[in-house]
Formats: structure tokens, sequence, C-alpha cells
């Protein structure tokens, strides 16, 4: 049994094309493992995760990275990796261009999930990965096993879909757009300093929390206590700002943009005739898993990906928390992966 | 026939006290009128106005003011008045301080839902409307007629409550408070001057926006033209800046703050032995409307309202546009309320 964590990076000292033009010196990508690579090395499950989550998925996702879990470190192998863009050690704008010696701030790149992807793919190859168990993605990280899981299908034995889509609909963009508008009219937003926007920041976060929980959860968790005059204190609006404080303490309005606009980038179908064809490409295993009162990716939509799938199951979490769901209800999930994973033809472990 | 608009001002020189605290030294009060008042004085009909609109309903409500329309300006006198705190002729923060020469901006005191009601009142009085053959409002406006209703439901013959709520929820007092956490990262507000925080405004309105509208509005107007490469324009992007742009060409982050904070202080159960007790005051007729996407104010919340008052049924729109669509459905609308006006008992008109 090896189940603690190891942070480690991984560095790329080459240049790294980049889709939308231009290119990145190197790159450095930062990564946990849990557990053990078994001798066969195909014990990996492949974690891609969320906007500001980091690389330690047993942080950011609790009650996952357990025994009998479904990240279980005694059985697998799991490793996540910080994408591009981002602050938790890989390459992103607080980065220092080597070029300039200097960090990138507002001058970093524009990318796209396809260059988080193949980010991803130079440390699989490094780690010689070429029977990943299981490719697990949700949310926007549910973006990036999407376009992985269309551009190297041979390399996943079974792939978890959770809370996502194959592209930026409109209405996840208008969302990005929107906490771009906040930031920006926060007019430090430029100045060459991490702490830049950060008004402006909180306000971004503030508003993915909105799409995040959504009208149940809110009026679940945040409910006030009866007042006899007029209440000076709303709970919700002390939640709100403190999420906007605990976000700026621990990222940064430079990596939000780079990373908001890449989400903007995501469409699996782009240059492979439409959605509905590049998803024909994977045939392994594949379970997409909607939440009932996600409003950012709706179950219906969820219904519709599997679909289009050809070896894929619909399942549904039914939970109050809306988008948030893929993180809160861990019991669920554990549930519904597990069996999948129990289904799976051929399992080695 | 007298269908065309007059714009009006009614001015109350005596201090007006506030439910927060302090007074406004006096306050004007901007109208329009639409049609004519017959001699019974029994055939207005009462609109109240949403967050930026103005008393001008047959602009931002559009065909309703029309003959065969539920506000018929042939049959009915409508009367809409601007709410104190906005920009549209009543007293707000653009207004002058008498006291001081010089506009009030950020120093305009606190208001309730209730001021603004009682603020209607004193119009109502000099108009002697002592009976009104219904009360209409949507939105937030709806937050002004269910306050109305409760404080004197002897002065209305029926009700119309569209999308709208009996107290400010958790929810939408955090979709408030995240519209202030924007316009507050704008560093010029509290400047003296009516287009400070103007970048902050525009972000608060896209905020908005995506509550209005909601996922399926979005994706069914702006889907992007298929491209071959990585897009560099989206159209949810350019919508979301046009609305803002929108926006502050013709309202200000202090009128709009000062609204939200109003907004938020909406509880008809106040001091009253709660909300159940208080719509049992409402004894006329009463037609309750939801909006099948609405997420702001659910259809199943219009439900509970609608079972917590005596004598009241409820609708449903069936519409794609969420809150929006008592915008955008007029005719689905006109058919509800032109049908509850029809089954209403010694209809006058």
């Amino acid at each position: 049994m090896e189940s603690q964590t190891k942070f480690l990076t991984f560095v790329y000292q080459e240049e790294f094309p980049l889709e939308r033009g231009g290119y990145l010196p190197d790159i450095t990508i930062a990564y946990n493992t849990f557990g053990r690579l078994n001798e066969e090395r195909d014990n990996c499950i492949w974690v891609c995760h969320a906007l500001t989550a980091n690389s330690d998925v047993a942080d950011w996702w609790p009650n996952t990275v357990v025994p009998e879990g479904f990240l279980d470190p005694d059985k697998y192998f799991i490793v996540c990796a910080n994408i591009l863009g981002s602050c938790y050690g890989t390459t992103g704008p607080l980065s220092i261009n080597p070029e300039t010696g200097e960090p990138w701030y507002d001058s970093f790149p524009k990318l796209t999930i396809r260059d988080v992807v193949r980010a991803h793919i130079l440390l699989a190859d490094h780690l010689k990965l070429d029977s990943i168990f299981s490719l697990i993605g949700s949310s926007v990280g549910g973006f990036q096993a999407i376009e992985w899981a269309v551009m190297q299908p041979w390399r996943f034995r079974s792939i978890v879909f959770i809370a996502t889509a194959p592209y930026a609909s409109p209405w996840t963009i208008a969302i990005d757009e929107t906490q771009r508008m906040s930031i920006f009219a926060d007019k430090t937003y430029g100045e060459k300093r991490p702490d830049a926007a950060k008004d402006g920041l909180a306000a971004a976060r503030a508003i993915g929390l909105l799409t995040y929980r959504g009208g149940r959860g809110y009026n679940l968790t945040q409910q006030d206590h009866p007042s006899e005059g007029v209440p000076d204190y709303h709970r919700a609006c002390s939640y709100q700002r403190h999420q906007g404080e605990k976000l700026i303490k621990r990222f940064d309005a430079y990596s939000y943009v780079t990373i908001l606009d890449m989400f903007d980038t995501h469409n699996v179908g782009r240059g492979r005739n439409g959605i509905a064809e590049a998803l024909k490409h994977i045939t392994c295993p594949v379970v997409c898993v909607g939440i009932t009162t996600d409003i950012i990716f709706t179950p219906e939509e969820m219904k519709e990906l599997s679909e289009m799938i050809p070896n894929s199951e619909y399942r549904e979490i039914d939970s109050e928390f809306g988008h948030d769901g893929f993180l809160v209800e861990h019991t669920l999930l554990k549930k519904i992966i597990n069996n999948f994973f129990s289904s799976l033809p051929q399992q080695k472990q």
C-alpha cells in the first residue's frame, strides 16, 4: 500500500507550440500521484481538474482518494496534473517568461483546451502510461477529458464524464464573459503584480458560485434568521463575499482570465466534421453522469452527450447542490463509478 | 379614446421618513398615464415596474398597452410610477439633495420596498384612486405589488403577480450581492459623477442578464456560426458586452446599487407574523403567473405563493426565455390576464 501523495514536476525543455499561434519557450507540469503503478503499467486513473483546482485531487475532491473509493490508492495509480495557464506549479501567467526574465502576467499567450491536453499527453508519455485504466473529468475537467478521449481513444480502457459538455455552449461562454467583464472593470487589471484586479476576481468568483450552486442550493443553506426590523446582514451576501475573499488568497486574475479564455475555445468537433462525428472515435466503455439541478451542464445535455458516444451509459445524481453536486455527492458518485468499473470487461487491478 | 401617454410629475413637499431611518427632505414622483379615468374613478390599472425600467410601460413592456391588450388604453386608465431611488424622474441618487445643493450620489439614504410603496400610495391618494381595478407587478415590480396589496387590500379589485416572490430569497440576494461586488470592484465607484463605476455597472447588468435569460435562452439565440479554426469571436460575449454598454448609457451605478439594496429588504411577512399570515390579508381575486424556465422566481415558488393567497389562481407560461419570458411572451400573458379580468365579478369598464 502506497496511498500517500507525491507532488512532482515534469519539465519539457523544448518549445511548446500553441493552437492559436505562438509558443511557450518551455513548460513545467506540476502533478500529483497517489498509490503505486503496477508492473503492467495499466492501473492508472487520470483525473482532469476544473477551473481553480490543482493537482492534489485528494484536497479538492474530498472523500474520493480513499480505500474503497473510486480513486482507491490501494488499487489504482492516480495521476492529476495542474493545467497549463493555472498557478499551481504548471506554467502559467505568474511563471517567469524566460525570454524577458519577468512574469508573463497579461502577456501570457492564449491557450486552447487542446493545448492543455497536449501537455497532459507529454506527461503521460513521460510516465509511460500507454493503457490508462480510466480517465475522469468533471466540469471543465471534462472538457479536457473529452478532447483527450477523441485525440487518443486507444489510450483509455474506460472513461467517466461528469457534468460537462462536448463544446462550450453560448450559455457557458456568456458566464465566462461576464466574469471577465467583472475582472476588467477592476481598473488595476494590467498592473504587473500578482494581486492585480483582486476585487474583480472576487466578483468573478461570486458569479461562478451563482452558477455552480443555483437557486435551490442557496435557498437550502443561506436562509437568514428571522428579524424584527429591516436586516442589515444577509447570510447570502456574506457567503458571496467570503468565497470571493477565499479565492483571491489562492488564485490570481491573470491565470483566471487565461483559463476562462481557454474554456471558450472548447469544441471537440472543430476540424473533425462536428461534434457527433468526433465523439464516434470514443469506443471504450464510458459513463456520463448528470446532476438533476445542474444549471451549467444540464442533465438533458449530459444525456445527449451520452447518446452520441457509441459505448456509453447515462447515470444521474439527484442532488440539491447544482453543478457543485459533483464535489458534494461523493457517496452517490462512488456508487455509480465503482459499479461502472466492476462492469468493465477484463478488468485488471 | 385617449390612448396617448402623458408623462407627469407629482411633488410631495414634506419630509418623507424612511423605514431604515432618516428621511428625504421632499420627493418627486415621475409617472405616466395612458387612457382616461372614468367618472367612477375605478378603471385604473396600476403597473409596478422592475429594476431599471421607467414609468413608460408602453416602452419597456412592448405590445401590452394596445387596444384589446391587457393594458387596453381604450378601456383602462393605466398608471405606472418610476420607483424611488431610480433615475427616471423620481427622487434618487442623481437628484439634488436640497440640503447640500449637490446630487446625492452614494450618500443617498437606504430604502426599502415599503418606502417605495408608500411613495406609490402618496401618488394614488393624490390621483384619488380609491378603487383600483387591477394592480400588476412582474419581477421586482411584483415585490412592490405584493407589499402594497398587503398594506391596502381594500384598494384593489384584482391583482396580477407575475414571476415574483413574497420575500427576497437567499438566491436573489446572492445575485444582488454579486452585482454589487462587480460595481464596487470598479475603483471609480464613489467618485462624484453620474458615470462613476460604469464598467462595474456593465458587468452587473451582464450578471443580471444571465439570471434573466438562463441557459436555454442563450443557447437558442446566441449560437456561434461554425468555424474552421479557433474562433476569436463569440456571439454570447458580444451580447453580454452590448447589453452592458446599452445599460450604462441610460442608468447609473448609484441608482442601481440603491435599488438592489432595496430589493434585499423585501419580506412581506416582516412585523406581520410571517409571510403566510401577511398574505391572508389579500382577499380580492388574484392570478399568480409563473414561467416554466424562470430560474430567479421558479414556477414551483410561484405556485407556493398562489397557494398562500386566499382567492388566488395559478397560471403558467411555457417559455424558453426564462425570467425574461414576462417581457417576451406578451401574447400568452394577454390571454391569461384578459381571461382573468373577464372572470371577475361585477366588472365595470
